[in-house]
Formats: structure tokens, sequence, C-alpha cells
């Protein structure tokens, strides 16, 4: 062992040497591998009651039982320990002797001295771009459309640009179907050799982590944060599940590490979930998962945000804010197809420092105050279907009165069943809910994911019937975007339903209605349905819709 | 390529030749392996706009875009689509030429005719053995305690007896300390070579499949079943959410194969998840997550089933119902330690038919009938707890009349989210869940997972405010079992102080007792802090309990 680990060490140095002297070509060295093969339980009992013990599956967990009762188990289990001659390496008060203390590292040596250990020791804050190089230009609600994941890539670009060593990109390699692609106009793939000459955008020195291995990614970016620097990891939203275990071993041990005193904050680490399963148009049904964000949501609730930004301003809000937060896991969940555009930056950023905002204007000051009926929305694609069925229902019933909440951080509403009422660190009562859902109007809830989310964030503070939440269904496979949208009951037409079958009961003028503009609609709903099969596409007119 | 398939086939028939004379010694053939290394978009566009898309990843999803509207994407397009040269193919009506459909296999040979990729052609029903002969002698509620694995091995140990190729187990390396090593009796570990003389339990024509690969077990398990065969995999708790998104895809295609009307269904995956989070005493917090359960819920509601068996005699009548029950995803959750024993084969079975049941003898005829309070518990550790908790309340306040209702199958409360109200196959309805909640009592659920499993499964039936859900809060690590339900809140003490101050609303006489009460027991627990802290164990007066 000892001749194995001096010339393992020795080879090591050499190429250490020679990779300072010179710069390039790329040193390619073969570094030193120590394989140690042993029997599993080598050195412990041998064998025992007449099977073998060392080198076979009984070395594992008990070797040996009942040494209280057995007198065989307690010979054995002596003569196995007495066989380490402790009593050659401590004094007869049982202290180690100087022969073995003076092998122990003095000062800065000792193992508990590693700073390095402690990311916490070296956390540096990023430098973060002013997000006003990237926003966008919105100067009325829901006119221009864009590519959210597109429009924020130079915000990501740029922090890796000013962030030298101290932020990397993980990605199962889908930087480009994701809409990313402008980091590489500042780095490359990181990739030692061989480099062909026709590759592209891979060097040793790149800052972005491309491996299509889930779990090696969510490895690597729990050692990077650990040590001290800062991580992004961006996955297709149905992907990410495949490390959903490891995510709740990563959060365990935040849990630990907030318990002890001399551990200092780390950064938060960073998901972007995109490409998701609302736009999944050719992959389909397998491609449709949103519960990364149930399983974060369920359990670590008290240190986990999950953004749904609704436009590419408040995706830039989302970024600075899971940026600059320490110690916490954030979700950030975004698609990367054309999607109306809502908020200004100032805006997207106000309504950040809550994660929850009303907006006044979708359905006008006085309705906003004094609502029949509540609308909330979580998620990109699925607040533009909750906003064009407000259009729709100002069409149909103007005397609908609805106020339009929107969430931009889930945890907002209240902060999951962590944060019991009782709980200090706790924000969320009944009474704080209530500000945006009302007292006592019934709530339509158009959300992103499984709506069991929505179901057990609100339970300890609402009654459950007045809430009638849509979301992800598990309907609908390889089809047209709105078929899926209709298929799990969270288009426009639903939303638009919903509200009026909601305000039917405290309306008598939209009871009248009611009837004749619920056979319209489902009418609409079949023959956009005969469209499709027909045409393979949607309607222009559904297309064509704008706020 | 044909030259290698075809030394590749003789190889194959050579050994099969050889394998068949000859029974021993058992043949170690090298099965050939045909290594076919190709460039990325083979034949596809080599060189696109000055760079390479054949052998680079440029030839992923999308190799040239935009044919539309950029003429040179068009003309590449077109002269690859022309290098394979259809027009030799078919004939001027687009149809296959004589000499190729020549080749098209007929009658029994064609793909579709492959009757073992459709599972259900084959299934045949396990042959399951007499309950009775593995049954535990109840003969007065709770007054003896057995180890519900131990006790039940030999009933899957005479299942693997009695059905040849029919039934496998799939284990990671866990049969001996989830407590189930009454299997070796009659199979081994399948394992094929080298066996040497010191090994145990390992043969070529093993029924158990072990191997620490989750993973493995779990693709082995899909095939298995989609094959017409049946299998339990067996797991610790906290590491079957390792496999959760392959579940999850396989979910996916069971609801895919419920909508084929020529697919016949096939048998259950059963799932049984012992070494639960509440006894990890040296584990820990690592090997605590019963989650694995709450994805199985969330997504899967319509063909998902949840057993808690409280019992030896309920968990055996869990296995009886899952080995029969077809096309469904099971998952029963048991621990392996001694725990109290309470129903009779006979009330487990008739239990097991609902999932659900009121035990009347537990708060007595008139108090079940007319409670001030519900109980209810889901789970075998849990259940202890709170029946404990009624014989604490019995001492403490003999007015409180309640009513305790035990849960052997999660589904049965309602049907998950799935089964709305409007949906034909649910039989769910508030009026069916307050059969047992009652309209207005307050309950007290003592629950073995994460309370988010019981707030979304009661959300859509019942208003959530009259509901005190107790269950696992990611609360204590390495300490003795009775600590971890103390912090976890679901201790026979915090059922009883929640009981007693749920009941003190209606009762003045409770209200009045209640400040004292409240003083003591919250005093022993404090003194069982004090007491593990010194002792390492928790106290003999707790151990000594008995209902």
């Amino acid at each position: 062992m000892i001749k194995a680990t001096e010339k393992a060490y020795r080879i090591i140095r050499d190429i250490q040497k020679r990779a300072r002297k010179r710069k390039t070509p790329l040193l390619k060295p073969k570094w030193p591998v120590i394989l140690l093969r042993t029997p599993k339980g080598w050195k412990g009992v041998h064998k025992y009651h007449g099977h073998l013990v060392e080198g076979s599956f009984h070395s594992h967990g008990i070797p040996v039982e009942h040494p209280k009762k057995d007198p065989d188990a307690l010979e054995t289990i002596e003569k196995w320990l007495k066989s380490y001659k402790i009593e050659e390496l401590v004094d007869e008060k049982g202290r180690p002797k100087e022969e073995i203390t003076k092998f122990i590292p003095k000062g800065k040596y000792r193992i508990g001295m590693n700073r390095h250990a402690i990311g916490g020791n070296f956390y540096k804050p990023l430098k973060l771009p002013a997000l006003s190089k990237y926003a966008v230009k919105v100067s009325k609600f829901g006119s221009i459309f864009k590519k959210n994941t597109t429009e924020a890539a130079p915000m990501i670009r740029d922090v890796i640009k000013h962030n030298g060593k101290n932020f990397r990109v993980f990605c199962p390699d889908e930087i480009e179907s994701n809409k990313l692609d402008a980091v590489f106009e500042v780095t490359k793939r990181a990739y030692q050799w061989p480099i062909k000459k026709t590759d592209e955008d891979l060097a040793p020195e790149g800052r972005v982590m491309e491996i299509l291995s889930e779990h090696t990614l969510q490895g690597w970016l729990m050692g990077y944060l650990l040590t001290g620097r800062h991580g992004l990891l961006i996955s297709y939203e149905a992907f990410a599940n495949i490390v959903n275990s490891m995510v709740d071993q990563y959060a365990k041990f935040l849990k630990q590490h907030f318990d002890v005193s001399w551990r200092k904050p780390v950064a938060s680490a960073i998901y972007l979930l995109s490409s998701v399963g609302w736009r999944q148009d050719h992959n389909g049904f397998s491609h449709q998962n949103p519960s990364f964000v149930s399983n974060i949501l369920q359990k670590h609730g008290e240190f986990c945000q999950v953004y749904y930004p609704s436009d590419t301003n408040s995706l830039l809000a989302a970024f600075e804010e899971t940026m600059k937060k320490k110690d916490s896991i954030c979700v950030i969940v975004a698609g990367k197809r054309d999607l109306p555009q809502w908020l200004t930056l100032k805006e997207a950023r106000e309504q950040a420092k809550k994660g929850i905002g009303i907006w006044e204007w979708v359905g006008g000051k006085e309705a906003t105050k004094n609502p029949d009926v509540v609308l909330a929305s979580a998620g990109d694609y699925i607040t533009q279907e909750a906003l064009y069925a407000v259009k729709l229902c100002k069409l149909l019933t103007p005397e609908l009165k609805i106020r339009y909440v929107n969430i931009s951080e889930l945890t907002s509403i209240c902060l999951g069943d962590f944060f019991r009422s009782d709980d200090p660190r706790s924000s969320a009562t009944e009474k704080g809910v209530n500000k945006y859902f009302t007292e006592d109007r019934p709530v339509v809830f158009n959300y992103h994911g499984y709506i069991n989310d929505i179901e057990h964030i609100l339970w300890p503070y609402v009654t459950s019937d007045r809430f009638s939440i849509h979301g992800y269904r598990e309907k609908g496979s390889t089809t047209t975007p709105f078929d899926m949208k209709v298929a799990n009951e969270v288009s426009f037409y639903h939303i638009a339903m919903d509200l009026i079958e909601r305000g039917a009961k405290f309306n008598k003028s939209i009871a009248r209605k009611k009837p004749a503009i619920m056979k319209t609609l489902n009418k609409k709903i079949r023959e956009h349905q005969k469209y499709i099969e027909k045409y393979g596409d949607y309607p222009e007119e559904i297309k064509a819709i704008r706020w």
C-alpha cells in the first residue's frame, strides 16, 4: 500500500510539474488510480458456526448475533476484537500512545480545519448585471409575444462573463433546445480531449457542464454549491424528476446544516425547468410531468421557492432573486415558445417582492375591489388562458366582476405545511391568504402543474369548497398546443365557463344568460375538436387572440 | 452486416444444441454480441452551410431548418431524401414493389402477431394458498405482538412454491433485512455463475432477483408483468423513490393500454415497502422518506392502491387482494418490528373489501355512534399510537366519546382527484366520506406518511378546518423509536392531547379538566426527553403499554 501510494504521488507531482511548465499543447496526462480489491469483511470474523463470514454476505450489518445470550458468539467477537491488538496502541488508561499521536496533523493540517469543506467560508455573491439591459419593453399589456427563455438567456450569458470561476451552468445536453444558446457567445461546454476540428463550443475551460445524465449533474451541482460557488441546472421539466431522490438527500443535508452554528450559508440550488409539458407537441405524453415541483413543495417548504414567471421580465426578476438568495432550493418553470408579455420590468420586480400580485387592470378597479369571483393563475401558458378567459367573459357577461390574482412564486400563497400558523417564521395566516382570495367569493385557480400542489398549500388556510382548481390532469399526448389545454380543461373556454358558472350564483342576469353561453362554448369546443382532426392544427381565430 | 448476423446466428444455434444435449455440468456459453458503431446521422446530410452535420450534434432533432423560406435548405433536404432512391422501391403510384413486399412476413410471423408482446394473452391467475395457514390467532385485541413481515413471509414462500415460472420476487439485496428470508426455504437468488462452495442461496433457477439497483429491478418487473407473469418488488420504504420517474412512465404505459381494446389485462405491479421510516433507529434521517406513496397517489389515483395493513392478518389480506388484482399499481407499507395484533383474519378480510373500517370496540358502541370526535389512522406503527391515545383518553377523560376509523387502503377514503364526483367510475361522494368522518365532528387523523397525501385526498369532499392531521414532519434522526413519534407529534401523548383539545369544545367537563391534563402530558413529554438523553433508550413504562 505504501509503495502504491508513493508511486501514485510521484506520478501526480510529475504531471503537475510538466503542466505548469508548458501551456500548449494541452497536456493529456494519465492520472494514476489505485485499485484495491479486498474481501468483504476483511480481517473480521473468518468463520462462524460452519459458514464463512469474511468474504461473504454474512459480514454485512451484524456478522455475529446475540453475544449476550450465546457464549460462542461472545468468544468469537472477543477473539476478533482482540486481533487488533489495541493494547499496542493505547496505554493502560486507554489513551493513544505517543508513537500514535505524533502522526496526528497539527494546526491547519487537521481535517476539521479544511475550510474547503464548508463552502460558506468561500461564498462570494455573484456580480449581477443590470436587468434593464435584457428587459422586454412592454407598453401595452399582452400586446407583444416573446420567447421567454430566449429573451432571458443573455442575462445568464453575462452572469457567466462577469463571474469567472464562481458560476457554472449544468445541463443534460439541452442548452440549445431550451433556447439558452446565447451562453455560447462567452463560454463553451467543458470538455477535455480529444477535441476535433469539427467540434463546436467545446473547451477544457468551458463553464457549461453538459452530460446526458441528470444524476451526474445533480451530484456536480451539490459539490459545486457546497464548496462555495454558484450554479444553475437546466432541464426539461419532465426529466428533472429523475433526480427527485437525490434532491431530497441534498435537502436533508441542508436541514442539518441549518442547525450547525459554524456552517455559513451557501448559494441556492437553482433549477430552470423549460420545455414544459404544455408544449410537448411532438414528444407527447412521455414528456409531460410537472411533478418535480410537487416533490419539492411537499417536503421542503421551509427553504424552497417555486417560480412561475408569466413573461420575460418576471423570469429576469426570478433569476435575479434566486441568484441572490442563499441556502435555498429554487425552481423556475418557464416555457420557451412565443408568449404574450404582460409586465414591465418595474412591475415584475415589484411583484417579485411578494411573489403574488393583484392585477387591477385585468378586471378593472371596481371589480377588483368587490369581485363576484376571484381568478388566480400560476404558470406562463396557463396565465395566457386565464387572461383570455377574462376577455371572453367581458364579451359574454360584462356584468361579471372578476378579480385577477397572479402567482409568480408559489410558496408566497402560504408557506406549505411546514409553516403552521404557530410557527414564528410563518407569515401566512388565513387573513393574509384571504387578502388575495377574499373572505367568501368563489375562486377559480388555473395552475401549471398537478392541482394537488395547490390543494395542500391552501389546506391549512381556506375552506376547500369555494375553490375550483384547474391543472394538468394527464390528458392529451402528441396534439396541438391548444388542444392540450382543452383536454386538461385549462383553456380559456373552460376557465370562462367556470367563472360564469360561479358568477351565476350571485347574479341573476348571468344566471339567465348562462344556459345559452354554455351551449355556445361547448359547441365551440366540439367544433375545435373537428377542426384539429381535419387540419392537424388549431383554428386561426384562436391563434389570433390578443388581450 | 449480413455476415455478422449469420455468424451470430450460427453461434447461438450451436450453444442451444450443446445445452439441450447435456444437463450438467452447467454450460457457460459466451453469447455473441454484434457491436455496430456508426456516425450520428449516418447517411443524412453530410455538410450544411460550412458545418458538418453527419457525425456531429447538428444531426440531432432538426438537422436543416426552414426549407420553406431558405432555398439552400430545400435543395439540401431534397438531395438527401432523393439519395434513398425511393423510386427503386415503389411503383409510380407509391406502392412498394413486389420485390419488397415478398419479404414481408406472412401469418403468424407478422410482428403484430407476436402474442408475447401482449402479456394479457398469457395471463394465468396465481395459485394462492389458503391464508388461514399463516394467520395470527388474535383472541384479544392488541394482546400479542408479532413482526408482520416475518409472519407473512411464509405466504410469499408458498406463492413461489405453487406457481412455477409464473411469479418472481424482485429486491435490492434486502430480503433478509426486510425479514422475508422464509422464501429461501423453497427457492434461491437467481445467479448464473461462478457459484462458489461457500455461496448460499444462489442458483441459476432461483425465483428471487436480487441486485442492488432499484432501476434494474423496476425494469425487470415491468418486462415480467407485460409478458404475462406476476411479480412483487420489495424495497426499503425510503429507497423506492429512486425509481419514481420509471414508475411514472410505467403508469403512462398502463393508461395507454387501457384505451386499446385488444390489450388484455396484466398482473398488477406490487410493491412491498418495509423497513419504514418510523423504525430507522440506527440509519436515521437519510433512511426516512415515505414519498413513494405520495408520487403514486398524486398521479395514478385511477388504478393504484396504497395499503397500510395495521397487523399481520391485514397484511395477508393485502397480499391476497393485490395478487388477484389486475392492471394496477399496488403499494403495501408494512413494518418489520414487533407490533400489536388487532384483527382476526376474518375481520381483516372483511375490512379489506372496503379498505376502511369503523372499529366499534375501540370507543364502544354508544361513542362510536354519536362521537364528540373522530380519530382515524393509517399505518401500523401509527395505529398503535392512535389506539394507545384512546386508552389514555379513557383514563383521563372517560366522558369523551371517540369514534375510531382504521384506513387499511388509502384510496378507499375517496379515489384521489382523478375521480371527480362527475366521473361515473367514482364511488366517492361527500356523503360517502362523511359516513366515516361524520358530518360535522372534528377529526384527528394520524398518518404514516406526509400529511399532504391526506390533504389532497380529502380536499374535494370535506371542509378542511375540522381536520387535524398528524404525520411525518421530517423530524428526528438516529433516536429511539418512541422519540421519533414524539418528534413528529404522532405519539399517543400528542394524539390524546389533540383529541382532548377538540373534545373540550363540545364538553364543559373536559374543558375544565383540560389545562391540568395538558400540563401533565407536556411534562411527561419533557421528562421522556430527559430520560432518553440519560439512558439512550425510552422508558419501560411506555414499552409496557398494552391495549
